[in-house]
């Protein structure tokens, strides 16, 4: 598996056939071509073919996938077979929202800690957990082995919190703050602004 | 402006450049270069250059763009500079937490209408507006000219909450429900979906 040339745009289409191959699953097919999983993605099975010859041979030519066999596969590279820790930084709405979504233990992701710093919520109870003053932040971080940061705090703050992040050892970060944050080398970040999705579709009206 | 011909990929690499752009201009910065554009993006200078191409020359060769002049092309370009009406179904904790959503107005997008099947919630205040039964989809869209539709439901829904948003006109769904939608062809959809990311960033952890 030649992990270190694998281009970003790939390792960001797998989750997306990953979501797929779980959904062609579940409605019970064992077999998917590389055309009819391109359909459910939205890309060309020569896409899906060139991008999983990065990782090995998953298929016979002709004869399609194996859907479950492509699946664990999937699960493996991307590492959701694994478990991580996850915190957030945030009790608002979005917090609240992010902290009570089932979908991420599926995938090995655990929430384990929410922070805030508005005396109103610390200690108030959010999903399973109860709310954390930041003062807590960098103890929780070591103690529960947390590897990943959700940041679902406003803009103005979120480059401050994320280099807290960083400097107490958090190497991927999930910022929902609508805002670029600058950050070393070898730290990952990945955006969910629902503006930049909305415009990608107004093009197109 | 060749619209027909750009590739998804382009259209959905601008929003990232326009977030940029808004960010180095209120640094008060006047001029950038492709290279440190690239920077901010995460993507090269050359990848920059290519896709503001498909849309005519807005730079000269060594000189950098006008950063001021560059945001209101993009703008234009992704219809930002217009006033779209969109709609959420759900009003549970994300759609209680998309409704406070801020950013939207400044790109356009105007919520201007909240839905749920919950006769508990319905009547009730969500951010500057009251949340309505489903049966009133249809004329809302109508009357209000909603083009966008925002899915803030569970899964086991989604599928048939789309088609019924389809059915009534709406082109454009926002779908936070983690389940891919089939749909007609000219419909266009964007997932919000934080294990996708989660997923690519465990990659290199």
């Amino acid at each position: 598996m030649a992990k270190e040339n694998v281009p970003d745009v790939v390792i960001q289409r797998l989750p997306l056939y990953l979501r797929s191959l779980v959904h062609i699953a579940e409605r019970g097919q064992k077999i998917v071509s590389s055309t009819e999983l391109g359909a459910w993605v939205g890309v060309s099975s020569a896409q899906i073919r060139k991008d999983l010859s990065y990782f090995g041979e998953f298929g016979k030519q002709g004869l399609g996938y194996d859907v479950e066999f492509l699946i664990g596969q999937l699960r493996r590279i991307l590492k959701s077979d694994q478990t991580w820790h996850m915190l957030i930084v945030g009790a608002g709405a979005l917090g609240h929202a992010i902290a009570n979504y089932r979908a991420f233990e599926n995938w090995g992701f655990y929430l384990v800690a929410v922070f805030d710093n508005d005396p109103q919520k610390i200690g108030s109870p959010i999903g399973h957990l109860i709310i954390q003053p930041m003062e807590e932040l960098a103890e929780t971080i070591r103690k529960r082995h947390i590897e990943i940061g959700i940041l679902a705090i406003p803009p103005q703050s979120a480059q401050a919190v994320a280099d807290q992040l960083v400097a107490y050892g958090i190497r991927s970060l999930l910022n929902y703050a609508p805002i670029n944050l600058v950050l070393p080398p070898g730290i990952h970040v990945a955006h969910i602004d629902p503006v930049v999705s909305l415009q990608s579709m107004a093009y197109y009206l």
